[in-house]
């Protein structure tokens, strides 16, 4: 049976839906806040803190990542959060409830910060976005971008944009803290440091585990490492873009999911192949639906393609039965090939859906010509006859 | 320039976004209220009505469909209706204003009897659905029957089974009419029969165009009929279905679009081909969205495949986010080659979604193991890190 040696989690029993105890029925040893200190490749078996060794047959790495923070003074500070696991959030919880926290300073403008400024100002809680670039959302083009301002700034979460962090201070006045920037100071009672996630691969390097370009540890579509019985899955792992044909750092959950499925199907006789991902991602702030997929112009040039775009604003149903929706699409195609690179969306209706098909379009390398006669479920409550995919693709055809 | 002779629309004006007047300004030469009686294919012109002879180079037959009604007693009293056209709508609109209707009977069960439905109870009318079968629209399994029922009774539409009409009589009572039946007679101020449509294949036959099994005009993948120069679009015309590999009658609005945009460039120099349908499907029903494409398990049978299938009940949100809110899916692939073949799918949200993206797995010939691995976009307000589509495909292979 293969062991599960599980994260650090401290009085958090009610999170895990099992128990270690449940799964010891099932012969299953699961061990909770048990750190590895060392693996012995020779001898096949982990070193655990406790001094305990676990021998093993196979070994899967499912290290994950960790939330970057940085260097600052003050990083420590009581009040100050990054967000990366439940324990993270069940904390921020306490935290605002408890301080009965008025003011929220989120620093970065990636998903999780704009997810995260809409759960604070429900909360009711004055909250900013601080962000060292110009837009939220980068991988999102300006189109993009600029309606998810407008959307923060309708909530009243203010992005302050060419802002970066120098210090969290202890605050004497209303608030406890201030973040000292490049631009003044902003006072929060919170201050959430949402930077984005690196894999976590020292234990990976010390055993000599090749690491891929992206600094995750490099694995075959069989989810093994460069070691023959050691699998990576996760976080900590690298996954291959079917798009761009290149091996990709894209930690998320329904990835490490299916690698997960992958890795335990071959290591226990199966055999099975992760078929790579084409990059769908969405999220959601406030009333505004967010999605993407495959390549952005400049991924796409990276990758050797000739990228050719078109962008148009739909409706998210029949204009008879539109209320002045919006729901914006943007198309990349590969003009020498035809094939379709990417797409971005946003509505406040309707973009998952056509990012989801568009997923499956860039999953089979499919042409632009093709995209604009799909055969897609129409009626009005949905769509026009024809839906804003069709008549984007139509679109970006008649530029190549 | 080709000329465009228009269906019979009487004081329907306002209804038309370009006026004849405006057409003619770009030398297109429109006529509506204009019959055409004869073609005649050796000279090359079409007889209309009023004794005009108009000459062509190139026909395109658009003659559309008409709606199926039965041959009753009393089918022509006012206040029964069918809805086929813009002009129908606009007369039950005016029918149920000027009447001050309170009862409307629908006859038939398919979409746009549930589509009604909706339209008349919202109307404030006490709305009745009889239909000869024992369930809702038939193309959707009964564990979706199942649910569209329970909306309908849940919004105080009755869903009358097994009762065919025999006859329309004026009433004496409080209501205008009565809709005898083989069991009984129900009160309505309004009857509208929804009994589905069929091809208006007059002109077509006469001519000698070929018609195809289905009774529509037979055409190839250029939209062209069986003799050169002549094309056939939308209701009046067969599609190709890629899924069965058969020929069939879809009389639907987005595939008439698509194939009058084939028609038009071939028969002006270009050459483009309609690489036909999938079957992709929806309506909505009060507060459920419907959807399905492909085949169900009896076409499936009948096009020769060996039908597996699984149905799940998902969510359309994450279980973490979920009030409680159904999503069903259904799918059915082949045993031998693992292919998909259909899926079917209602739920308060996210159906149409899933059934779009499966349609793009039909339109490609995906397999059942590949959809269960699809890389789709992940947020939690949108379905979990396994979406339905995932978790429904591996239900099925496991069948297999």
């Amino acid at each position: 049976m293969p062991y599960y040696i599980g994260d650090v989690i401290k009085d958090e029993k009610q999170l895990i839906a099992r128990t270690p105890e449940q799964f010891a029925k099932s012969g299953i040893d699961v061990r909770l806040n048990s750190r590895v200190d060392a693996i012995d490749t020779t001898a096949r078996c982990v070193l655990l803190a406790s001094g305990e060794r676990i021998s093993y047959d196979q070994l899967v790495m499912g290290t994950g990542s960790e939330a970057t923070m940085p260097s600052l003074p003050g990083i420590e500070l009581p009040g100050v959060f990054k967000l990366k696991s439940l324990v993270d959030a069940t904390r921020i919880k306490t935290h605002v409830r408890e301080n009965r926290c008025r003011k929220a300073v989120i620093v970065g403008a990636g998903f999780i910060a704009m997810e995260m400024s809409e759960s604070l100002r429900i909360c009711g809680l004055d909250t900013s976005v601080v962000y060292r670039g110009d837009r939220p959302v980068r991988r999102w083009d300006p189109v993009f971008s600029d309606m998810i301002r407008k959307e923060l700034d309708h909530h009243g979460v203010s992005f302050i944009a060419h802002t970066t962090p120098l210090a969290v201070e202890q605050n004497g006045g209303g608030s406890a803290l201030r973040l000292v920037t490049n631009d003044g100071a902003l006072e929060a009672d919170l201050v959430l440091f949402a930077l984005g996630v690196r894999p976590q691969t020292h234990l990976a390097a010390e055993i000599g585990l090749a690491l891929g370009q992206t600094g995750a540890i490099a694995v075959d579509s069989c989810q093994q490492t460069s070691q023959e019985g050691i699998y990576a899955v996760g976080d900590c792992c690298e996954v291959f873009n079917r798009v761009s044909g290149r091996w990709t750092y894209t930690p998320l959950g329904d990835v490490a999911n299916k690698q997960g499925r992958v890795a335990g199907a071959n290591l226990t006789g199966g055999s099975r192949s992760f078929p790579g991902i084409v990059g769908a991602q969405a999220f959601k702030v406030f009333g505004l639906d967010v999605a993407a997929t495959g390549l952005n112009e400049d991924e796409a040039s990276k990758a050797g393609f000739d990228p050719v775009s078109g962008t148009i604003e739909g409706t998210p149903t029949a204009k008879s039965l539109s209320r002045g929706e919006q729901l914006k699409i943007k198309m990349i195609a590969d003009r020498k090939t035809g094939k379709l690179l990417g797409a971005q969306a946003a509505g406040v209706k309707g973009a998952v859906n056509r990012i989801n098909t568009l997923s499956v379009c860039l999953w089979q390398g499919m042409t632009i010509d093709d995209v604009g006669y799909l055969d897609l479920a129409y009626a009005p409550p949905y769509g026009g006859a024809w839906d804003p995919i069709h008549i984007c693709a139509q679109n970006v055809r008649r530029k190549m």
